[in-house]
């Protein structure tokens, strides 16, 4: 298929390789100009891209979720033309999805929302992949997610909203995995034992219960730097995490383990806490205990 | 080599098995007479499998923790000779297990604490085994390990009940992993999409960031009963979970996700809780908000 795909960061021009090397004629356009070599078309607008697709055009965005995609869609939905269609690969907020899907639907145009997970290596070599939109429509466009994807790794997941929403709670699942390793390791590592953590992640990803690709990488981890002594545990998020909470709270649906993981990464930007002080402070107030002194 | 293999349950009667394909040779015993035709001898007592089995010795135990431990190693502490090696399979608590080992060296009689992850199928096919007690020493039975692992699959971990140590801390591990998984399918239960959850494992278990051992018996699960309707949500526990919460607690390490993962497993084995009726009476105390009356 012809395919464009506007976004050329590290997903995106993985994505765009990963189609090329699957026989698909991309053209691509990323706002910065300079991007390393790649093997595919560039067009250096987003309307020279449009015009360099045949109709039906199939574009598929990979730039940054909020401002940035809505700003392109906005600029595609004056270039577009009825039948073309639009697949948001991004992390998207699956409500905008929504909103966004039933404004393109009135214009005549498809949208797609795809989540994706796999990381870099995945973008290139076989994603995973969660398509959500117009069921009918997206028999013409799942060669292209049968190609990229790993086997088994792609699922029409129903109306628009729901591939975004899959990967939303993906996220999710995947802070309270990742929290739930990594306390485990905190308990060894306070414990009378001497562990080889890299040695520990390897024997647990090889034939235990909690085997599991997030193990193998923190085997990598380990692997480099085997006490992680040269980074600080400040554990950032980029969103996900916190919609799924949201959601679980929309939906009055007790998740605790995933909101106490969000909860644990902001924790972790704070070097100190108000609620520390103010429990302090108290603990002082009603016992005379002693308060460390700034 | 010749090994004899004390409790033949569901667990022991498979890595006796295993054991036998890899050419050792197994002697058994189980309390129970009556279990199915296996393919290696049968002792009638411990002390026939003693007797029968040459020094220096090495007998594997796979039988409950607790009571039944302590007494099968009791009678074998009557038994053996200096030099001997008991080998401790089950999930035993790793300070049994430190006690254990200095009054058998005591006897001079060496003792391994192994823990044992991987399930029925895995004692059968391949376990992931971590592996306390002598450096020496282990170097004798080491084979043994290699043989009935995956590849990669043990583990020796130092000092005895460094062994139960990480298996109690890789169950902690397994609870968050498992609660994690469950909130994000409840989520996805709760919304406004349709899904189908035996898909959607089977595509989040190819290529996303959360592939898993787990996430494929979820799959399994979700092939078996397409929305689970046929079980309730009661979520028991056999110790390790709770071990490894009381470590942490000893240690000063929080581990709150672990923690909570264990909490929400006895709130599920409630049909009502008594925290929920004194908040439903503060909440009409306060408020003249209304109680549901039993």
């Amino acid at each position: 298929m012809q395919i464009g795909v506007i976004g050329l960061g590290k997903m995106g021009l993985n994505l765009a390789l990963n189609l090329t090397d699957h026989n698909h004629q991309v053209i691509g356009y990323d706002k910065q100009a300079e991007i390393e070599e790649s093997g595919f078309n560039r067009a250096a607008s987003i309307k020279e891209l449009v015009e360099a697709l045949e109709a039906p055009r199939t574009i598929w965005l990979m730039v940054p979720a909020g401002q940035v995609t809505e700003s392109v869609i906005e600029e595609l939905k004056t270039l577009l033309e009825e039948g073309d269609s639009i697949i948001d690969g991004g992390n998207s907020n699956y409500k905008d999805t929504v909103r966004r899907a039933a404004e393109l639907q009135e214009q005549g145009l498809f949208f797609f929302d795809c989540g994706t997970s796999g990381g870099t290596e995945g973008a290139r070599h076989g994603i995973c992949s969660m398509i959500g939109g117009d069921a009918e429509k997206f028999k013409d466009i799942e060669p292209l997610f049968q190609d990229i994807s790993v086997e088994g790794g792609y699922l029409y997941t129903g109306k628009s909203g729901s591939g975004h929403f899959l990967k939303m709670v993906h996220n999710g699942i995947e802070y309270g995995m990742m929290q739930s390793i990594a306390e485990g390791f905190e308990i060894l590592n306070k414990s009378e034992f001497d562990f080889d953590y890299e040695n520990v992640a390897g024997v647990w990803n090889n034939g235990s219960i909690i085997r599991s690709y997030l193990m193998g990488l923190t085997q990598n981890a380990f692997s480099k730097d085997e006490k992680l002594e040269g980074i600080r545990g400040v554990m950032n998020s980029s969103g996900e995490g916190k919609w799924t909470v949201e959601t679980a709270l929309d939906l009055n649906v007790p998740a605790p383990v995933i909101t106490l993981s969000l909860m644990m990464r902001y924790r972790s930007l704070e070097d100190d806490t108000f609620t520390g002080k103010v429990v302090a402070a108290l603990r002082n107030e009603f016992g005379g205990h002693a308060v460390e002194k700034k």
